[in-house]
């Protein structure tokens, strides 16, 4: 009885509720809306305004970080009348029906709904759930086309479509079950997958059906959404799209400020496969960047060197726009990450040139495999940029090391990074080398080269050591690191280990 | 010679000292004391002024820190009148001798002392060396009252009555002798107890007697205390008390600043074996929090979601009382720090539901071992709390995650760590499979189920790694933590390390 | 024909440079320079002027955060008028050609050319590349002087002239080649030096020659530096001098507030060896630190416990001035790191009290061989600090503790390191019992005893476990770091792997 008596009443609110937002909003035309879009004036559309009618209330969290935002107080209008290398939007234009309005919830939430399978009727109004980069592309279609054909956007597919990827991948995270002694493999779960590789590179969001949720007193209907939530780089979206601009911009403050600091980075880019944030953090720049970065602005566009910052972050080297304090431009932005970078110093066996598309599963090395090198370290050179490409972005490169730096300073710098990453490429292969004998002695079976102990010592001798040595060279600190931590100390006792591991499975 | 005029200038010294510090200090009384108590009159009581006195160039950081301090400007009186919500007092009333004066050095170091074995007279006062919980609680008897009979509570007698964990706790931290080629476990020393698990649980501190000291001129008879220094969550304190409110809101400045922030729960919350601290830091909220904490606000009572942080800490979803920015109570303020847990999801070798009580030494599985679960990760339930408690405690946590995230998302994410929780479960079983294979075998020996090679990659299994990933699950994040750096490359490489041991040990 | 034109307008456009910039700027003259200097006006040098000039274009970083460095506002003569304790300069006077110019580019970059093998003639002025400690201590002679003879100063030949060292530094960063199956170290590589031990301890910078760069339109002749950059704590200038104060004060900025922050000690003083950092972040004062450091100032001179920090950095403790907050002096200012410490905790098989001397490479064992102990921890007094020196350099830094807790807190806090330190030296015999045990058996050889499998076991058991419990006691803090971090369940573990190595080679 009470049940039916709590469902009436339900009902009864809910009915209220639509009536009442599916009215025109008269005040709200009054003070914004269609009319003033074309003169640029802040006004929050009559749509949003119903937005924040109820989310203020349920998802206050949701709302205070949008009016912590330069979108809640910026129209498309306004941000255009900036100068050129001030901008914040790419787009040149956008359609009338955007460009007067602040960029509030209905603004994003409700673009290109026929692509959208996870658009839903909420109160009236056809609502996306996940915005994605195609959506973004709106006002910001330079940055989206740079960022979808990267390597990060092809994160996905690239451990899916690669074989030796996606066996090193199910060897690691599938459940193991004990079968008369032994260890066997089974499936790899969906949870799982999302929670560890997919959790970075980006999992496939599907909609599955529908939900009733309930908030307070209403029953809601909502698109069910499967391998969801995440915000991986390069997340397959319910239009289509592929990539996660909240990987770095992340939730509803689209904060440039976070994108900026090396925590963003530092969710993914990480000891022990990809120190960067490891090494950057005990390195010179990263003590000064701790010690000051209080007193710098991580805010203004452009963002100038010396003035806005002492000391480089990740987004500084890798794809800000940066000018002297003069304004002349050192380098342009990009949001493909890889483009300042002539080698690619891991994730893979060997060191290598950066591969020419971000599609890294279409490489094949001499074996066939798509690798960029192959188990002795040839390189696939067809798929990897060459010599004059790699001159020209190490030149982007030092473009912008020069500006706190003496030439002679940067040059010897990067030599050093030559011999280094040359020099772990060749402990790599001594690794390479122990283990082939085990294999060709039976001692080690390849059928999975990913499976047994002292796979797993060479594994770690490519994937974490070597690899943490490049990061100390590149970034020129953390000689703690490169030396005991995840460096020297570990890839030459790996070494006497596997030599050690040999000894005993004659 | 110059050595007995030094004493007798001491004495001198110090019977000056003592006999001023005597004397009635009339103009104190005039600007403060008990007169003006009900006025709510900001004063120093009589007794405080005196300790400031002196210590101010003794032991300027503590007196510092305490001027620092809400105490320092505080009567109880006024601390009464904010409204309920902004209260940071529980207590309904206060003694009068306190109520109107400042919380200083003597109202929180005289209180009790009839129960205070470290009680000393000091310049003719009587002051007791610790704060205990129990005085605290003549302000704060809410938070003292959820707190004592919590976990923390109990931190020390949970170890030190639970033959087990004592048993681990021996096997690890004792002294270790090589005889005849073995190794040998020695005692274990009260320093090496102090400094490692009960540095986080809580010594027992005991007054062994009086010790003079030397400050500048004086001798001063103190107590002796016994395993202090520690703030350990569960320290037995010399009044018999339970719990070291220091533990969190450290030193004289009593800050809510300090408490909310992750610093202070990180103190123990840390890889390898509870890495909440590191799990956080790498993740979406972490980056937020890292990124943004310096413009949100620490210090308000009640604590809004949204308006003063827009990103979790461990205290917003633990513990704090968290109201939406027009003040709507989201969930109450609690001490108790697993109140809003349903599942453990650290310590012990399976998962399992909260513990009834926080006195986990009573609880009994069926092999009769104070362990929520036996060998083989069967419950026992009797002593956990059943499916619906379960439930009201997710429900109030989900409270919490709504106000940012939508009703699909959290129930996703919780059940996306439900089937995690079960799957690293499931991965620790395979590691005890093999470890019961070894015993069986008489390739190990469980008779000190802790003490051998194979046993040490069991206990990582579970101590270290099913935790790990646990964690990352629970706070969607650090997705590189759980794959590769403390997470299934770990399990993994683990089960065949012990298949590897049993191999080589036939 | 286009190289020849671009050839001739590079060297006229040159030819344009030196002539503009050798002619008297008159300008120049006026506002500053030689007249004003001993009524201490600020005024940039001429030469300074003509740095500035171009450098604010081509490297505006560095001149950039000059201008945000007392240097850049501030006269030798200014900074001498200072009352004594809040003085930054440690000279009495300095030549009358310094004191009236601001420290400007030419004012550091000139000095003691006659010394420099990097000096050069650059642009008509002649220019040393690298800032040496000789150069800095024509204003701080007082620092210089007590860094250079300290084993900061001697870092670089600490390793270089200790046989022991030296074979420990080459069979861990040597390059290994598979040689019949079997592990060969080859040569290390300067590269690698520089990037791992070096980094840290300092190179030799060598110049070797001189090089063409190119900036902008101009081709600039500049001298050719080997093993360079480099700021490790001891490195050999191109001057002759030791030591490296940018180590610290990094670049030019010069600032007392990142060598104060623990930021720049985390550099090098990291987990395994040497854990300083890692154990003093999940420390309590480490929890306070970072939850308030932002309300502090680490810029004043002299640094008032309390008021200016409210709980200490490396720096507090080690190294800078102190005083109460009414000015009264608590520890003068010393840049001998070690000057505050009894007991060396780290770097070596066993603690041992101080060296006398900073060149540690003269102390004799009884075996002969440099090292403060034998292999069974029986110390080599006469090189190392007596009973009497350690007592009051424990004095010493008991007078800082006492600034904020109580004598009897401090007391047992010292208490338990000198036991724990006993106790982990213990353990570490423990370890040395069972290698030599290999060794005399024949299971292990001991002709390098830092190559084999069960030779890196009781490495780590020294150089990273024991230390880590050290600093652990040392800091009163991170006790979860002393348990399962790299604590007693690794020292404990490691035991076991030892007998479990010598079980599986009889």
């Amino acid at each position: 009885m009470k049940k039916i008596l709590r469902v009436l009443l339900r009902s009864f609110i809910m009915t209220c509720v639509i009536v009442i937002l599916a009215l025109p909003v008269q005040g709200v035309e009054k003070d914004g809306g269609q009319k003033d879009q074309n003169r640029g004036m802040s006004s929050v559309s009559r749509q949003t305004k119903r937005c924040l009618g109820c989310h203020h209330n349920s998802t206050p969290g949701i709302v205070e970080d949008w009016y912590a935002s330069l979108h809640s107080r910026t129209t498309p209008y306004m941000a255009l009348q900036k100068e050129k290398l001030a901008r914040r939007m790419s787009a040149e234009s956008v359609n009338e029906n955007l460009s007067g309005n602040i960029v509030g919830c209905y603004e994003c939430h409700s673009l290109n709904a026929e692509h959208h399978k996870d658009s839903f009727n909420h109160f009236g109004q056809k609502i996306n759930v996940v915005v994605s980069p195609k959506d973004c592309a709106t006002c910001h279609p330079v940055e989206v086309n740079e960022y979808v054909p990267s390597k990060k956007g092809y994160a996905v597919s690239n451990l899916d479509n690669n074989p030796v990827f996606s066996l090193l991948v199910k060897t690691i995270i599938s459940k193991k079950e004990i079968q008369q002694g032994k260890v066997m493999q089974r499936d790899v779960s969906e949870t799982t997958k999302m929670e560890t590789c997919y959790g970075c590179h980006g999992t496939e969001v599907k909609v599955s059906g529908t939900k009733k949720i309930t908030s307070g007193p209403l029953n809601i209907i909502v698109p069910e959404l499967q391998n969801w939530p995440n915000q991986g780089v390069g997340r397959i979206n319910p239009d289509g799209s592929r990539g996660s601009c909240s990987s770095c911009h992340p939730r509803h403050s689209f904060s440039i400020e976070i994108a900026r600091k090396p925590y963003t980075c530092a969710q993914c880019h990480l000891e022990p496969d990809v120190p960067a944030w490891n090494v950057y953090k005990e390195s010179k720049h990263g003590n000064i960047y701790n010690s000051k970065y209080h007193d710098w602005d991580f805010d203004s566009v452009p963002w100038m060197v010396g003035k806005h910052f002492k000391a480089p972050t990740c987004a500084s080297c890798h794809n800000s726009l940066l000018t002297t304090p003069k304004g002349k431009v050192i380098q342009p932005r990009t949001h493909d990450f890889g483009a300042r970078l002539w080698v690619r110093i891991f994730g893979l066996i060997y060191s290598h040139p950066q591969p020419l598309s971000g599609e890294t599963s279409i490489i094949k090395n001499k074996d066939g495999l798509p690798l960029p090198a192959d188990f002795n370290g040839n390189l696939a050179r067809d798929y990897l940029i060459d010599t004059k490409q790699q001159q020209e972005r190490r030149d982007d490169m030092i473009s912008i090391c020069i500006r706190c730096h003496s030439t002679n300073w940067v040059q010897n710098h990067f030599a050093k990074l030559d011999a280094t990453t040359e020099e772990t490429d060749k402990m790599v292969l001594s690794a390479t080398l122990l283990l082939t004998n085990a294999w060709n002695t039976k001692r080690a079976d390849n059928t999975n080269p990913f499976d047994e102990t002292i796979e797993h010592y060479w594994i770690a001798q490519w994937l974490f050591y070597a690899n943490s040595i490049r990061y100390s060279s590149a970034m020129t600190g953390a000689p703690d690191y490169a030396t005991f931590k995840n460096g020297w100390w570990e890839m030459t006792k790996n070494l006497t280990m596997m030599s050690d591991w040999l000894d005993l499975h004659q």
